[in-house]
C-alpha cells in the first residue's frame, strides 16, 4: 500500500511472530517475544506454535506456505524476550514437504534452553475450498454482542493474561459457568474470536485461535493451570475475513491428563482448522 | 515363565517391532520389518509408529515407559526389510520426558532414506485408572460372531494386505457398505480387534490398533489409497486383556485432505487411546 501513500497497519500478531533469518546460518531465525501474549509467566503456546510455523514457512518456501498438520511438543515454558528458531527440512515433495523446528531461549546462566519442538507437513491451500465436504456443523452461539467479552474479566485476571488485551473474545454465556463458580461439567466452551487491532485471520493466526480461549478444563470444574504437553493442528482452508468461531471440547480425563479438541469456523461457515492437545491438570500431578 | 519350564509364546507383533541397541552408538537401534505387516507395498503406519515407540521407550528408560502423546510424520513408504531408528532425548522431566525418533532404511543406491519422524511425550500410566472421568461412551456394535471377519475378504485383498493375517478383525456390518459398493457416506467404521496369535493388547499395540482398520475414507465413498501424512495418538490407560473395540470417524474433507479419528476401548469399557490422522485421498491430489 505504500505506493499510494497509505500507512501500512502494524499487526501486533505479525510483529510478535516475526522471524529474521540469521545471515550465514542456514535455517536459523531470530525472534523477539513480547510481554503482550502471556498467560501467567509464559507466552501462550498457540503464539509460540505460530512463531515456529512462520520460521518453517520461510524455510520451506513460498510454493508450500500452509501447515496442513503441525505438532508442537512443549518442553519448558517460553518467557517473553529473545528466542531462536532452528529449522530443518525433513523431506521435500511435490505436493507436500515436512520440516522440523526447535524454539530455544538463553537461560539466566547463558545456556540455551529448548522451549518446544515442532514437526509439520506443509502444502498449498490456495484455491482448494471448492471440493470440501463435511458432516460437521458450525457451533451455535448467540451473536457477539450477546456474549461475554473477555475484557469484562476481573482486572487481576487480565493482568495475568496479557494475551486477552490483543484479542476480542466473546464467550457464549452458556459455557461460562466456571467464571461464577458453577462449571457445567459438560467440557465445552464456545466463543467468537478476532484480533483486537482489526487484523484479519489467516492460516498462521489459526494456530493461535485453537489455544486462545480459557482452558476447557475450567468448565470441567478444574480451575487450575492446565499446561499443554502437545498440540497438533490440522489447517483445512485459508479463513475468510471476519469473526472466527471456536468450539472447545473435552471428553476424557484420566490420571490427570485430558485432551482439548478445538474446531475453528470462519465467517463463511467453513471448518478451517481442527486441533487436539494433551494437557495436564496440575492439581492432579505436579509439573515435571 | 521360563522358570516354570513353560515355553514363552512368541508374539508376531513383538518380533516385528523388536529393536536392538547398536553397541557403542548411543540411541541407535536396529530393526527388521517383515513381510507380514504390509498394506500394499508398504509396512502399516501403525506398526512403524509402534516400532519407533519401542525404541523411544528403550531410550527414555523404564520409569516413563508409556507414550502419553506420540506424533508420526510420514515421509516415504516403509518397505519390509532392515531399518534403523535413531533416537534423541529432547527433555527429561520428573513426570514426563520428550523424545524424538527417526526411522530410516537404506535405499537401492546404498543411501539412507528417512521413512518417518516422530515426537513423543512419555510418562507412567501404571495405576492411574482410578480417577478417570469421561462423557464418552463405548461404540455399540454386534458381538464379534455377528460381525464381518477380515478373513472373509477377497483373496486378492488379503494378499495385498498381509497385515490382516496377523489380526482378528470383526467389522460391524452396519459400517461395511463400502465392501459391496454401497458406502454409507457417514464416515464411520467400527470393529472388534485382537491379535490372531492371542497376544494381549498393551500400550504399544494400541499404536497399531488406531491404524489397523480399513480407511474410514472407504465409507465416505473414496475407494482409493489414502496415505497417512501425520498420525498422533494419545494413550490414556494400559488396556485390559481381551478384545479391543475401535471406532473410526471422519467429518471433513477439503482439497483432498481428510482426518481420520480413532477411539480404542478395552474390555473393561475404558477409552484407552484416541488418535487423529491427516490422510490424503489420492484420487484428488497425486502423491508428493
Amino acid at each position: 500500500m505504500s505506493d499510494v501513500g497509505q500507512v501500512q497497519p502494524v499487526s501486533e500478531f505479525d510483529t510478535e511472530t516475526a522471524v529474521r533469518a540469521r545471515p550465514g546460518d542456514d535455517g536459523v531465525f531470530d525472534a523477539d517475544l513480547g510481554e503482550g501474549w502471556r498467560i501467567g509467566a509464559g507466552v501462550n503456546g498457540g503464539v509460540t506454535l505460530a512463531l515456529a510455523a512462520r520460521a518453517l514457512r520461510e524455510r520451506l518456501g513460498p510454493q508450500q506456505p500452509d501447515p496442513l498438520a503441525i505438532s508442537g511438543y512443549y518442553l519448558t515454558p517460553t518467557a517473553p524476550g529473545p528466542a531462536i528458531v532452528r529449522t530443518q527440512v525433513a523431506r521435500r515433495g511435490r505436493a507436500v514437504s515436512v520440516g522440523e523446528a526447535s524454539l530455544q531461549q538463553t537461560g539466566p546462566d547463558g545456556l540455551e534452553v529448548e522451549r518446544m519442538r515442532v514437526l509439520a507437513t506443509y502444502g498449498d491451500l490456495a484455491g482448494i475450498d471448492g471440493d470440501a465436504r463435511t458432516t460437521a456443523s458450525p457451533p451455535q452461539l448467540p451473536p457477539p454482542d450477546q456474549c461475554i467479552s473477555s475484557s469484562d474479566a476481573p482486572p487481576d485476571f487480565l493482568k495475568a493474561a496479557t494475551l486477552l488485551d490483543r484479542l476480542d473474545l466473546r464467550l457464549d454465556p452458556a459455557t461460562t459457568g466456571w467464571a461464577v463458580g458453577k462449571p457445567s461439567g459438560n467440557g465445552v466452551i464456545r466463543g467468537w474470536l478476532r484480533f483486537a487491532d482489526g487484523r484479519e485471520p489467516d492460516v498462521l493466526s489459526l494456530l493461535l485461535a485453537v489455544d486462545a480461549l480459557p482452558p476447557v478444563a475450567f468448565e470441567l470444574g478444574l480451575p487450575g493451570w492446565t499446561p499443554t504437553l502437545e498440540l497438533t493442528v490440522q489447517v483445512r482452508s485459508r479463513p475468510a475475513p471476519g469473526w472466527l468461531r471456536v468450539a472447545l471440547s473435552s471428553r476424557t480425563m484420566s490420571g490427570g491428563y485430558l485432551e482439548e479438541d478445538a474446531e475453528v469456523w470462519d465467517s463463511r461457515d467453513r471448518l478451517v482448522a481442527i486441533s487436539r492437545q494433551l494437557a495436564r491438570a496440575a492439581s492432579v500431578r505436579p509439573p515435571a
